[in-house]
């Protein structure tokens, strides 16, 4: 057994190495090629915030160096760089929490649901207003098209003093 | 004016190191001495959360590097030297955001309320569970002992294995 799964390790690792390679099978964005990046999960918070609705999350946005910088100084449209990593997890209320509490008030949050990456970055994405876009669920890339066309379909309806981004970043 | 200004700033200046030396004025909580960690803002992001109710709030929870690395491993009771910055922020809808999606869904951070910031050290703060708390508004240290002397009491009614502490991490 266990030579059995250093053999599927073996075919695995050279199975990633192809996909490094050759670029077809890479864990990235369809349209935008986007992946998610080394480390995001310990980038500086820019905001909160809770979307009900059918999203029902509560969700962590997240920045790249670049990117806080730009949130703090206000610098727009984002320079070439930035990266926005929007982490959302299932809202739920905490029965824990709220056992200790006055009244039932707590909603915390729960489960990961996904991942999404935008990545500025005028040149390759000038076709998408600079922004090029991901959806991760457990670290793997949606390949859904319609889905990462609705990103921009959707972000660009925003006021274009924006520059496509929803956040703003809170103090 | 510019004169003025400069007496008035070197006054202020002079008033800032008498307190650093004598403590009585410093900007740290009652009871338990707790100052605005440097750099707080920049910390990684331990989870998120929403307390509805008198708070009425949106908050981003934050650790230091002692702190999120046992809350990545697991690690009770934390460290010593673990420090929390729990953030929170007016709870508001966001018409903005509503404006572009398929229905009013989107609650967003609005101006900060308060940083609570929870320090563990067991020898100092051995009389509350080895923890010392702090809450500031716009930076400077609330001063009103009822307030910091519900911290602990509020803490201290969560089951033991959380050592004291509400958050749970997000991945």
């Amino acid at each position: 057994m266990r030579k059995l799964t250093a053999v599927a390790s073996g075919i695995a690792a050279i199975g990633l190495s192809v996909a490094a390679a050759g670029g077809a099978t890479e864990n990235v964005s369809p349209i935008y090629g986007v992946s998610l990046p080394e480390g995001y999960r310990g980038w500086q918070m820019i905001t909160v915030a809770h979307e009900a609705g059918k999203n029902n999350d509560i969700r962590g946005i997240l920045g790249n160096d670049i990117a806080v910088k730009a949130f703090r100084e206000g610098t727009r449209p984002f320079p070439d760089g930035s990266v926005i990593a929007r982490l959302a997890y299932v809202y739920k209320s905490s029965p824990e929490n709220d056992a200790v509490f006055p009244t039932p008030q707590s909603f915390v949050a729960g489960a990961p649901t996904n991942v999404q990456i935008s990545v500025k970055d005028s040149k390759r994405y000038a076709e998408s207003g600079g922004w090029g876009y991901g959806q991760f669920e457990n670290g793997v890339a949606n390949q859904s098209e319609p889905l990462l066309k609705s990103c921009f379909a959707c972000h660009t309806r925003l006021d274009r003093s924006k520059d496509l981004v929803f956040s703003q970043y809170s103090p």
